[in-house]
């Protein structure tokens, strides 16, 4: 039942997943069983023998706050989807709802991997040499060091596992490339990170995350949230700075007209569609969180992607890595 | 002598600066008196009655740590240029020089206006209603409540001066649009800025920039040089994408190409060699900080600048602000 349109685009990824992998893949759809039996139905003119509806009755909407929500509502699609997992009923859960409550209730209900003091939310950037992971991407508004080197340690098992990355080169997204600058939390990452084992390569800048110098880079979630939601804007922005340009003069739109398929294309890897949803790290569980925005695609896209973590045994990496630490 | 292009770029933008501007303009050109000489001679053919070329034996490179150079370095084109301010023979510094060295020997030699306690950089975003003063964007990695409330005052006063804006529309950077969101500086800031006096819109998010929803949108240097950068890249990340999508592909690239234009004027707007150079607000006097790779253009466009914030009586009008809070 999450995000703006649910629950048909939610079905609808569903059913693509599901006809994207034909074998070892089921999904249990979480919402009003009423609502959601119709909605496939209406789709599909039958029920799927791979799709099986678990009744929540209650709905944690975009506006609720996140604690008070997982308090006040028991029996809401979040809850009930991730108690699936704790009770080992699901292997992954993919939400397009409330980023904070899926954050707070992973946490709550699939519980910290051991050695991992906080889950981070890792996302993902275009850059000119692939993709780029950012983590933390929100979840952790104020940071110690302790927690910034977690975020590079996790998201360089996630990096390498998913992307086949042999050493994922690890940055420290900070002002300036001397280990001199830096915030507080910066500068004591910067000496954590660089004892850690992990392929440190040190401070990158902001100009660094598209230019591909990392393929993780580390930062605290109140700067990466505020990245993250700049980056998603700059598409429109140029879309809407086009459109201005060429309004009124038809010389300019004739001449512009043949390129905006190419635009779109080359825009197209900013666009949060392609990777579906970013992964909640550090939980004991697999948990993806979508746009609210998303599309059919996008559902698919975080389906797929949540299979392929259960696969990798992406959680069981990081606990064997954090053992030595605890 | 400040930048990769010096002193090329520096002079050829102080000639064009006064070609533009016939009366009421005198540039002191501040550096090793034979090389500017000859640069200028080299240029023009002759030396300009409104070009004073005042001697500085040594040069602070964009590699030196900034409170060393200062240190060692007395005679630097840095020191000597904000001296002349200093001594009341100047009304302005520009540099292209190293922004760490500029910032420190602005607050350093011409102090901070009374009841500020922190000068900041203010830089510039292009947005869908017009330009975004960004504040800080660098000169402060760690910020206390009361650092991002002075940062707001200042940028309020420069872009109602400067822009015309009656009751500039200022944001807090925030992670939620919601008062209860963010790490401990932006908590502690929204309380603030609600009780100012300002017109205090509230938190804005990292979309929010691009979209023009503020006037000035205030956060800690560390953020903000942070999203500086970014967005400094992003340009560039484009051209190379769209670079790539036409690579071996002639159709692609001929319809491409009458496209070109329009999206390099489309791009202009996040380009900073428009804006010129970012102002040190706070401190007494005006000190304007270029790119390192700033055109003559850029030179032009900063030293045109800071004649109009020496015109609109900026720092009058923060110290008069400030005064009550005293």
């Amino acid at each position: 039942m999450g995000g703006d349109f649910a629950p048909g685009n939610i079905v609808r990824g569903s059913l693509d997943a599901l006809d994207r992998q034909p074998e070892g893949l089921d999904i249990l759809l979480v919402g009003p069983q009423d609502v959601l039996r119709k909605e496939i139905t209406g789709l599909r003119g039958r029920e799927d023998a791979r799709l099986t509806v678990v009744h929540a009755s209650e709905v944690i909407t975009m506006e609720d706050g996140a604690t008070a929500a997982l308090k006040q509502k028991k029996d809401s699609s979040i809850a009930v989807g991730l108690r699936l997992q704790g009770e080992g009923r699901a292997d992954a859960f993919v939400s397009a709802g409330n980023t904070g409550a899926v954050m707070s209730a992973s946490t709550l209900i699939l519980g910290r991997i051991p050695g991992i003091s906080r889950p981070t939310i890792g996302a993902f950037f275009p850059s000119a040499s692939g993709v780029c992971l950012l983590v933390d991407a929100g979840a952790n508004v104020d940071c110690k060091p302790r927690h910034l080197l977690e975020f590079g340690i996790m998201g360089s098992i996630y990096t390498s596992a998913m992307f086949g990355i042999g050493q994922p080169a690890v940055g420290l997204l900070n002002v300036g490339e001397e280990q001199t600058k830096g915030n507080e939390a910066a500068l004591g990452a910067h000496a954590l990170l660089r004892t850690s084992g992990l392929n440190f390569i040190g401070n990158v800048e902001g100009r660094d995350i598209l230019r591909g110098r990392a393929d993780v880079v580390v930062c605290d979630g109140f700067t990466g949230n505020i990245i993250l939601k700049f980056g998603e804007s700059v598409p429109a922005f140029f879309r809407q700075r086009i459109s201005g340009y060429v309004a009124d003069k038809p010389l300019r739109k004739l001449l512009m007209v043949p390129a905006l398929g190419t635009l779109r294309a080359s825009m197209k890897s900013m666009d949060y569609e392609e990777y579906g949803g970013v992964p909640l790290l550090g939980v004991r569980g697999v948990s993806i969180i979508g746009h609210g925005k998303s599309t059919p695609k996008a559902i698919m896209n975080m389906i797929l992607r949540a299979k392929e973590m259960v696969e990798k045994n992406i959680n069981g990496r990081i606990e064997q890595t954090m053992a030595p630490a605890r």
